[in-house]
């Protein structure tokens, strides 16, 4: 794979000088474009030890506009960083819109190294491969520019930069496994080879590149980026244009659809009775949880309870139950509504990443990712193509939520059309809930029919072995709680066996 | 100081019935007018083991609109908390405008802890109460409401929760030091009582609440945080006022200055010649800065560099020559430009806290918190109240970054008018080097004397002995730069011995 990029290619200084200023005014227009347009660039400058990595990152942050930059080195990973899903380290990173994120070595650094030292074997390092790959297509789905670089060098090179860094001292910051590494370029270019051969993508190809002679390698690089953006401004248009094409086309999906029974109506309310004994089994229950989630907070076992379901059925009362139930310490509630314009500049899973519980911990969302699927599939505010993408990244994202046997609850509350009328009624009629109905409330009510088709449609993609849809009867409120409770009980003592 | 507050005064559960509703009422308007009128709320919860202070944030939670409430324990600290000064785990979790924080204890809990555990004399303890003192002021007069409450049981009371909690197991959980601290009634009600006598103040009191019987309590508490919120509207109402009233008042201190010679004026621009032996002399200072900045990383010493000064005075081309003698894997440049609207919510020094180092880190700011008392005040984007404020904030918060022996470099780079009129026309004639002049540039060179004098009280007002102001005649650049990096060497050096 390496062939042409270990030709020990050069370019003088005097051609350098010559070319330099074109290919600088270039990357920097091809920046600026990435501004006005709002594509968030990812740029992972990955290498052999002594190809140059650092020089890079200082080259790019002279010819770019530096105030669109960030360096992310992912060297240290923190006890914060630790205590979550391992991509958590990454996302908290990615770059919003417009923005330039230079990271270094980027998620392939750690994977490789721990190929190299033959740490992971085979299988596992294929499968955490194809995850970073999906990562990338997500984000490149999402309108990222993805650049991923691999600076390059043959055997003798390497040894002569190794030898200039050793007199040079700088290698005694580096840890043993560094060291390791650095010494063996076999085992490192043929994890190298591994990785890029499983994650190079149309939408997110490696670059590689011959690093032996700076000025060959910094020019080379530059072009590789500029090349890398405007692939990505390509694809914005081509977007644009299909996008345009499709308004104009009816969905006949959708039409042919309509006529289907839907999960929700199969749902027999009626037959719901108010619970006996309400206040001492919730007692019972909430006592029950305590005990439970103190020994999953001790085992590192985390949970994410999610609530989603129609206005009124019912969510802020269950979770305060919920709540009641836990401790303060490791509980946290999330609701989630209009999102920031830091959260909107960057891939609509970020602002749920950010806050992921820790091990141990519980996060508690009220309304979720499925958001996505659902009001802004129904009010029309994301393309199709986006929403109906958002089904593979929502499940590939729980897969990574629910790894190391971590808790994931998805609860749907359901209530009838006129049930939703009498506490819509009801609210109004007292002075401190009349807020929680507004105009909206009335207007998502007018589509009834609309939600309920994507709820189905979201039960039927999501529901996975590993996390699946809990609708709740919630027709009556005590019912639906104790419902609620005894699923998170039952689920912390299978987490806990 | 706890006398009437252990009285163990109730109230009926049909009393409470009565009243409820109306406090609930008005608890939910005082917090629609924060919502309005973008005031952040900060509750802190604090109290003796088994006084309900868990109750009181399901109470909260329930009684306001829970989308703008976020409840905050400090319980574990993480590692990228413990690698800063310590402010910083709260810092990050202040309210935005209009949101409501409650912390579980705030930074009162651990304090109260250690000093009730003697882990920290008198002396240290009283000192870290003027800290959080100045803290709450400066808060306070940036417009946040802050409710402090102290929930308070008399011996008797305190045991018989105890011995509740006991028999139901959940003191189970409680780390040796909760249970050393629950045990010791008198020693935390003494903490408790300096505390509170060291920490309240008019705009930011603390409220006694008597809190043996719930219901007392719950309707103690809430009328607490009603009054609270009314004492912080009014402070704006009167805010609003006085500023309206200085508006038109001429501002004779200005004018008198006027005629002064400034620090700036004074600095010999012309006898700077340009350094023999540039490369050679800069190679050498980046290779001894690099190996200096890695002692200090392993001795977790971390540096904080700000640059500041003309437009076009070379701050980027100083900080990529720091850059390039530095490991990308401990510094991070941050560029300080338009505030999001997630930082623009906070109080102006957030999102400063945000990025500051961890120990043995680098963070550079190319422009800093500074900008409250040039930009802020010469363009008139913020009332001189708030600016004129300022400098005893900064004092205190760089105060906090210089804590434990760490560096914190603050630069001014300096040139002569003509000289920036000339590196202008430079870079307006280098292509890529154009978008670094806007209109902005030209205007805020049209007001030069403003700013100087802006630079002048700040020097004057902010040149502290740990933390001085580094004037930099930048009219040669190659000058500045080796001067910049010699002052860090220096710093270093100084820093490890």
């Amino acid at each position: 794979m390496f062939e042409s990029a270990a030709l020990g290619r050069s370019c003088s200084n005097k051609e350098f000088e010559e070319k330099a200023p074109q290919l600088r005014m270039r990357l920097f227009n091809a920046q600026l474009q990435c501004i006005e347009r709002k594509i968030p660039v990812l740029i992972t400058v990955a290498g052999l030890v002594g190809s140059g990595r650092g020089a890079i990152i200082n080259l790019l942050s002279e010819w770019m506009d530096s105030k669109h930059v960030q360096n992310h080195v992912f060297w240290l990973v923190t006890d914060e960083e630790k205590a979550r899903p391992w991509p958590w380290r990454f996302w908290r990173q990615l770059p919003a819109a417009g923005q330039t994120a230079v990271f270094y070595d980027g998620w392939y650094g750690e994977a490789m190294r721990r190929r190299c030292c033959r740490d992971v074997g085979e299988n596992e390092f294929t499968a955490s491969m194809h995850r970073w790959q999906a990562l990338e297509s997500g984000l490149a789905e999402s309108g990222m520019a993805i650049i991923k670089l691999w600076l390059h060098l043959n055997k003798k090179d390497h040894a002569r930069a190794l030898k200039e860094r050793q007199e040079n001292r700088s290698l005694v910051h580096f840890s043993p496994s560094d060291k390791k590494i650095a010494a063996d370029y076999d085992g490192m270019v043929s994890a190298a080879s591994r990785a890029i051969m499983l994650t190079d993508r149309d939408n997110a190809p490696w670059s590689i590149i011959d690093a032996a002679d700076p000025n060959f390698r910094n020019l080379s690089v530059v072009k590789a980026i500029i090349a890398g953006i405007e692939r990505t401004i390509a694809a914005q248009d081509a977007r644009a244009a299909r996008l345009k094409v499709l308004e104009s086309v009816p969905d006949v999906e959708e039409d042919a659809r309509e006529s289907l029974v839907s999960t929700l109506d199969a749902i027999d309310l009626s037959s719901v009775q108010a619970p006996e004994h309400y206040q001492k089994e919730l007692k019972r229950l909430q006592k029950e949880i305590y005990q439970l989630s103190f020994r999953a907070y001790k085992k590192g076992i985390s949970s994410t309870l999610i609530f989603e379901g129609w206005d009124a059925a019912g969510k802020g009362g269950a979770i305060r139950r919920l709540t009641a139930g836990t401790d303060a310490r490791i509980t946290r509630v999330i609701p989630i509504s209009a999102p920031s314009d830091e959260e909107l500049a960057h891939h609509y899973l970020w602002r749920f990443w950010r806050h992921i519980p820790r091990a141990g911990f519980i996060t508690i969302y009220d309304r979720s990712w499925y958001g996505r699927v659902l009001v802004e599939r129904v009010e029309k505010l994301t393309p199709k193509e986006d929403w109906a993408r958002a089904y593979a990244e929502i499940n590939h994202f729980e897969h990574q939520l629910t790894s190391k046997g971590n808790i994931l609850l998805k609860f749907w509350l359901h209530i009838s059309p006129e049930e939703q009328l009498r506490r819509f009624r009801e609210r109004e009629a007292i002075p401190w809930k009349r807020y929680k109905i507004t105009d909206e409330d009335w207007r998502n009510r007018d589509k009834w029919p609309e939600y309920a088709r994507a709820a189905d449609e979201m039960f039927l993609r999501t529901s996975t072995e590993e996390a699946p849809w809990h609708v709740i009867p919630a027709e009556n409120k005590k019912h639906a709680r104790l419902m609620v409770l005894r699923i998170y009980r039952d689920a912390l003592k299978r987490a806990l066996r």
